[in-house]
């Protein structure tokens, strides 16, 4: 059910509104929302104003530290290490971002560690704030235990994602995945639908494969046995020793580099404790950034217009999507689905804040 | 077939005192053999001495620029690019990785991008040179195109190996994956043995999954359409558009951020113009140095201590293999397949060498 649609100012507005009304900042707030909007924008709803539900129940039951503030613990001019002690995670990665920006510009490349965080939304997001400087950016963030290791039958790493992007015309180069083959949103979808996982997504407890999404799903968060695979999927025939590799090393990114709590730990009492990395890079460093840029535009522009696969249409390069869903969403605004509205009427009600329409 | 063993020290010289018979120093002899010896210590034998016969055919056809040497064509406190000049991969590998360490030793961080080089060996030796200078390293490189981006069907990117190796005990975490499903080689293996490729591994011309790996093979040598599946397979259900990126981000960083050719162009008459880059970060910029290094020992041990699948005896770290194959190899020494040894024989014979004992 794609529900309705509501232009994206008024529902900027209103998730501003809604942030502002539990003490924070006319500018925190429009971080936060610029985090959620940006997400639907992109086409990543799972990620958007759906989540607004769940921020404003961890707020009204005062889940959230709204007053605490991101603390540097460690810097050198290329570096830092901030403690986030546990403050909103957009506010915390658009700091460290900022932070990381800041130092590719005396330094030409800036590295942010941060520890204590919580969810953050699209790792893209802060790699996008680094795209906006002319700069590459990279973005990594930990998650509670969901990848099943190879030849494993407990998850011990995170989703774990990897973001990178770099400038380039017309669309910039703008990856954002998931270490996992699929992220949990995914499996739960299925669960859902009540529809059979497709063949290498998921692992039951004894660590063979499993269709049933719901159970996967249930025991995650029973903190039992069972779990998602890592990109490559099963054993190491189709390399899934490399997404667990490549899982691995954000853990080392961010927690291990933070001090800060690895996925197998990040779950504590008071909440997760989440781990991210910002890198930011002037590609100006290795030479003549213009003939860089253009060489980047040349092989996106290579790639999309290589050989098409018999019956397929076209190919994309990373960010393709997400630019055009923004160009098709301000246009005809942003798809808003029915239950979503309902709970959106709901904290409105509950808030007295205007409906978005 | 195993062949026979021969002690480390016996190859080392005879590889040794091949390229110092072409008028390399014997310090860069030194170098250029460690690269071979390295891959076959670690277990990697495709990149060990059995290639020792192509260096010697492109040296006698006088294809190999013996005294050709990088240089540093652009260069900031933080980062440097070098124009390789084609000269032997190891050698500007080496170079390019020291200059890297030199610099994460004054700036907490270094960053290498080399253009106009040739093949290097694994990616990992150079990781491994900041994991003994107590850093985190990181190498990537092109190579010719072979990697069929998602819903294509010719070839546009490179295996395109992304290497991480960051210091932890007992054994570091020592990371080294093409991007591709799998290596070029593999699919000449099944093709030698006549068997059918698994499935999700390469794509015919028409950019359907093949299982002939010679037919593929062959077309990749030609020029043709078809190639190998990205990490993650066909289309999108299993994450291969995750494995394209991951590829696509490894030719931004050498070839674009060094201003040399990408992937597609990399062959060129003379020869392949490959390009790298090679990171070094101090982790120390950071925080505490020695409490990092607890962490990771940490959590690589959680990993392998975690529950098992039904039937599999281990898990393994990224890593462990090489270090016990190294240890193995030190005692024992290392496995030579038949064929290799008797193009050893050919070429002492032909160089005037005494045969390796």
């Amino acid at each position: 059910m794609e529900g309705i649609r509501l232009p994206e100012a008024a529902l900027r507005r209103f998730a501003q509104g809604l942030f502002a009304h539990y003490g924070f900042s006319q500018e925190d707030s429009a971080v936060i929302a610029d985090v959620l909007l940006t997400a639907d924008l992109f086409g990543i709803q799972s990620h958007g104003v759906q989540r607004l539900m769940r921020y404003y129940k961890a707020l009204e039951a005062g889940e959230v530290a709204v007053d605490a503030r991101p603390e540097v613990v460690y810097e050198t001019p290329v570096s830092a290490t901030l403690d986030a002690h546990r403050a909103m995670g957009p506010l915390v990665g658009a700091q460290a971002m900022r932070r990381a920006i800041d130092k590719a510009g005396t330094c030409g490349v800036g590295l942010v560690a941060v520890r204590n965080s919580s969810h953050y939304g699209i790792a893209g997001y802060y790699t996008q704030m680094a795209l906006k400087a002319d700069l590459v950016g990279v973005c990594m963030t930990n998650t509670e235990a969901i990848l099943v290791p190879t030849f494993g039958a407990q998850p011990v790493l995170g989703t774990n994602p990897i973001a990178f992007a770099m400038p380039a015309d017309p669309i910039p180069f703008w990856f954002d995945a998931a270490m996992t083959v699929v992220p949990r949103g995914k499996l739960e979808v299925y669960a859902k639908d009540g529809a059979p996982l497709p063949p290498g997504w998921a692992l039951d407890a004894a660590g063979r494969e499993s269709r049933d999404g719901g159970a996967v799903v249930a025991g995650i968060e029973a903190g039992a046995r069972g779990g998602i695979l890592p990109l490559g999927g099963w054993g190491e025939t189709q390399g899934g020793h490399k997404g667990y590799g490549l899982a691995l090393m954000v853990d080392l990114c961010t927690a291990v580099m933070s001090g800060g709590l690895t996925s197998p730990h990040m779950k504590q009492a008071d909440g997760e404790h989440t781990c991210h990395c910002f890198w930011a890079m002037d590609y100006g460093i290795f030479g003549d950034k213009a003939a860089q840029r253009q060489a980047a535009s040349q092989l996106l522009q290579e790639l999309r217009q290589s050989a098409k696969a018999d019956g397929q249409p076209r190919i994309y390069t990373h960010g393709e999507k997400a630019w055009a869903s923004r160009a098709e969403k301000r246009m005809k605004g942003i798809p808003v689905q029915e239950k979503t509205w309902e709970e959106i009427q709901v904290m409105a009600e509950a808030l007295g804040l205007p409906l978005p329409q």
